[in-house]
């Protein structure tokens, strides 16, 4: 029984945007008191102003979100928009000039930022008829032959390009401003984290990163390339197999790399290069050979270091570096030596995991696994007694976790949600909105971990009482489309894309369909979500799947105010045997790494084919095997005995 | 029994593109002779240098197929590329400088282009990686300084934009030339059609073009633009509500017209415009209303008409032009004024049939299928005498068509193809390569007619002997994929893309594909194929399918040198009955209108579900019922008894 029930604020939009496809924005916003900003505008428009800082001054003043590696997550030091205008999003642009403060962002965050924010900013709606662009804004609200500025660092090049044309055509002009003026006005700004690196062996990686480069080289090569900027930090953090804790969740740390034909560049804070450990698996003191020598420069001083590599280039030499690394960096390379490409062959060699990769995938799951078995036992015999919360549970889930081998950290916040916070896609708990488990609602909890052998990422949906007859009917569409898709067979070269009608045909039938995508791609002991691969009605840019690559399997289903369900594993890209073989181009299917049972009560088997029936068993049976013979091993009885009740055959 | 064979070549090519999705060729080429092009390209090079038709030498002219309008079929005049080359394949484009004469083209084409063209020309074969791109080519050939001419009328506005920019950036520049250079040599170049032109009243269009007028006026103003540009020729068709018969297949006729706010320009030769029929059909003697009168110019003043509106217009006021039409139309608009789109707005509601554009649509499937009736039950009688060939089907399913009432022509060459001729996917029988029907193999026919009331586009793959149980196992497969997506319900604002899998699933399943798209557009009373929508894994540009659009549905499946298998509905998209409403976004499905039997013979019973077991029974009853009573009321005997035997339930 709980007598306080904490209150839960929380609203759903949905936002039709112009010429685009239909886009599910949930909020969930509790009680939350703007920041006030009136000194902080003050302070910038001084600094807009001040020499010390501008050759001239500037009219306007961008502040993207993000870092200058287009991190998703990112570090307290880079939330500068969240600091002068108080929006806590992930996504939002922040504009000043002298007159007004406006910021951009897009129907998830409306209320969000409508409550964070004082009434200095103006809040653009993105996704609606009547905003205007963070362009056409400017121009309208800019007296003539005005500069705008921005940090070239925090804005990636293809944006800087498009703003810089908009405004040039109006008379105006974009201007890089090289010390951030945010940082000038931010007194406790916090440092850049610089966390302990933590090396891995061959155990972990299966590719020494001496082999890394050297395969790195070899596309070079084919493609008559001899540099490439790696800018994207998990793409470094894979190719030296070095991992770090300054973004939470994600394990990477902040560096920048140049690599040539024979020369590896590594600009990271130098403090971190003292470790004997990390001296010995770079070679830094002893280089097996000339063109593997790591030269180790400051974290800063990418910049100089590029300019001069571009001056020694000779004539037809060309430079690779992602289309979405910052302006700062792509524009040193002069465009005749420059060669801008949407996905690194490093994104795409990190995107197919090596047998190492794999079994260290598998090895991660099978803990996690033990560790959510565990967790449902616990659950079963706790919830009655009416104490268990969403943040309880996370916190559970946390600590079973940590208890297994290599575990790190969790590799997401959790989401842990009852009832009808389970609709709220992007849900996590806090103490305003933390409801009790019971007996009459739905759960989902979508979870996972960091392991030094994998990255998990799994959400269950029960319920500990008795679901409705609705209630199991949206379920086992959800798992009709999870199916679908874990079963699907497809050539090689099929794009994740093409298969995202799978998940969602049995949903679409009854009138039903969820409003974001189906799977993501997963790092090993890296980013919980990364490209070039995934399962989306929207991602018409990705990479074709291949044997090796990893992604999730998460279709959904929620009904506003009631519940949510999803089902999500994650799952390995294998090849299939076919009857026939087409142009002998071979087929692929998918193997789920993710062994945790899918609650049987919740499924309404009259709506399986015996095809469904029968993956169900099969899967069972796998979770059974695989996962009870660790429990049995771990000496986890309680947890053994449930996951032998949770996986009786469906007859 | 047939005595004489045809010698028959063919040849597959797979084709597989950087970074592009899995693309298939297939060519088939009977014995040709190149064509001698020694004098011609010296008259072209000499012209090149003639100051009567360009004010500087040029050291490059460009020939690209194509019309001024963008058409996917073209008129005898346009056949330009041809012209200089000998190869008259649907795609390629041309380019002659002072040395080099080359052609390139995709792989569907490379046999065929290297038997039609003489040892002057080199084949560029597109999609391998040696092959340069023409703007690196003629950069790597060129003289410095050099001047590339084209015909800026049949130039697109972005190809030229492209070719412009890479030519500029190595020294050269890309120039207009204003007499195209191949007329200037092509001594007996036919003259432009100007066939008479039809008036369709509201019994067939549903909508005056007066309506039409006023309805995209009212788009117009909803996005504030005050002048459109029509240059596609099926768009001018339907506003007008006339046809024409100037390209073969396609009922349309050359014409440009400009939609001002009270404004009507029509481009045309004028003496189509005596017609006293068509003077009034166009009120051009007695316009009703000031802003419905049409002003009437010939053809040819579309480009000086066109500069003198822009010179008029108001510093604001902008202009529509779609992003394909010609280089030269869209230069003559002033940037400041020009807002290039993708689909024009007549393309939208051209897609989007009314009440009676459905009406009509159903009646000429009715015809087509009574027609079609008549061929089966015609061909079951003949083809055991040895007689019948894939040409003589042809003709006798165009004269059976002709039978029946507002026949007006075929919709595009009949594909009539026995055995392994039906491998090859755009096969039209020659008689050099015309095999006749047995008892023994696959008979393929896609063909389709064009009626004053509609389109129709239908194929059907039949065994007039004992299928083996491979084909009817390969047959099945294209048949549930042809129903998952028949049947298939999806929420408004689905695009059509997102469908194409479900054709697929039972073809990857056993590792089978097709390598073209699963539907396209299509016209009534217009072109066989039209934009914007379609069901294809490679439109990802197409617009979200709506009740009332009607689309092909014709997966496939075809086993080199043995057989074809495609089944080919036209499909109108209706709402769909759900159970439930997902956010009152509504569903929707297609109902096929076209209503031929699928041969009951072709079909492995095991194979399909109890679904797919019940949509094939409730089609064929559909078919029996509609096209049965239309048989009987023609007195069509045979046909009748036919179809009702075609049509028993499976049970």
């Amino acid at each position: 029984m709980n007598k306080l029930r904490p209150q839960c604020f929380y609203l759903s939009i949905y936002l039709s945007v112009y010429l685009s496809i239909y886009l599910s924005i949930y909020l969930y916003i509790y009680a939350m008191s703007p920041k006030i900003t009136v000194e902080l505008l003050r302070q910038l428009r001084q600094v807009m102003k001040n020499s010390k800082y501008i050759t001239e001054p500037i009219q306007a003043y961008i502040v993207p979100s993000g870092d200058a590696h287009q991190s998703e997550y990112i570090a307290p030091c880079d939330c500068r928009r969240e600091f002068i205008c108080g929006f806590n999003g992930s996504a939002g642009t922040a504009i000043v000039t002298e007159q007004h403060a406006a910021l951009w962002t897009d129907g998830r965050y409306f209320l969000q930022a409508s409550q964070q924010m004082d009434n200095n900013w103006t809040l653009m709606k993105m996704g609606l008829k009547e905003t205007p662009s963070q362009e056409d804004w400017l121009i309208s609200v800019l007296p003539e032959n005005s500069k705008v500025g921005v940090d070239p660092w925090i804005i990636a090049a293809d944006q800087w390009k498009n703003m810089s044309k908009a405004l040039s055509s109006a008379g105006h002009s974009l201007v890089a401003v090289q010390d951030n003026l945010i940082d000038v006005i931010w007194e406790d700004r916090p440092a850049r984290p610089s966390t302990k690196l933590i090396t891995l062996g061959l155990k972990h990686t299966g590719l020494t990163w001496q082999d890394k480069v050297t395969a790195l080289r070899g596309k070079m090569a084919e493609r008559k390339i001899s540099w490439f900027v790696v800018t994207a930090l998990d793409e470094i953090a894979w190719l030296f197999n070095l991992r770090g804790s300054d973004i939470e969740y994600n394990p990477v740390f902040f560096a920048y790399a140049i690599i040539g034909m024979s020369n590896i560049k590594l600009f990271v804070d130098r403090k971190r290069l003292m470790e004997p450990v990390v001296r010995e698996h770079l070679e830094l003191d002893s280089p097996s050979k000339p063109e593997l020598t790591i030269q180790c420069f400051p974290y800063e001083s990418v910049y100089m270091e590029l300019q001069a590599v571009c001056a020694a280039l000779a004539p037809k030499e060309k430079m690779w570096i992602c289309d979405k690394a910052s302006c700062a960096l792509t524009q040193v390379i002069p465009k005749a030596h420059r060669s801008a490409i949407p996905y690194t062959p490093l994104c795409l060699a990190k995107a197919v995991k090596n047998p190492t990769e794999i079994q260290g995938m598998k090895m991660a799951h099978i803990k996690d696994a033990v560790a959510l078995c565990e967790l449902f036992a616990w659950l079963e015999k706790e919830i009655p007694k009416g104490t268990v919360t969403e943040i309880s549970v996370a916190d559970k889930a946390e600590e079973l976790r940590s208890q297994q081998k290599d575990f790190v950290g969790l590799s997401f916040p959790t989401i842990s949600s009852v009832g009808p916070n389970g609709a709220i896609i992007h849900y996590m708990p806090l103490p305003e909105t933390n409801r009790t488990l019971s007996l009459n609602e739905i759960y989902l909890i979508d979870s996972g971990a960091q392991y030094l052998d994998g990255t998990t990422d799994v959400t269950r949906t029960v319920h500990f009482g008795t679901p409705t007859d609705y209630e199991k009917e949206c379920f086992t569409y959800v798992l009709k489309g999870h199916i679908a898709v874990s079963a699907a067979v497809f050539p090689n070269g099929t794009k994740g894309h093409l298969l995202d009608s799978f998940a969602r045909a049995a949903l679409w039938d009854s009138g039903l369909d969820y409003l974001h995508g189906t799977g993501h791609g997963v790092g090993c002991f890296l980013n919980v979500h990364e490209g070039p691969c995934g399962i989306s009605y929207k991602t018409f840019a990705d990479e074709p799947l291949e044997a090796g690559m990893i992604v999730s399997d998460e279709p959904g289903y929620y009904e506003d105010g009631s519940f949510g369900i999803r089902i999500e594993n994650v799952v390995l890209v294998i090849p299939a045997k076919t009857k026939y073989n087409y142009r002998n181009r071979g087929s692929l299917t998918f193997e789920p790494l993710t062994l945790v049972p899918i609650q049987l009560k919740m499924i309404n088997t009259d709506l399986l084919t015996q095809k469904e029936r029968d993956w169900v068993n099969d899967y069972h049976k796998k979770c059974r095997e695989t996962i009870g013979a660790e429990l049995e091993r771990q000496g986890r009885k309680e947890a053994l005995d449930w996951l032998i009740r949770e996986t009786q055959p469906i007859v």
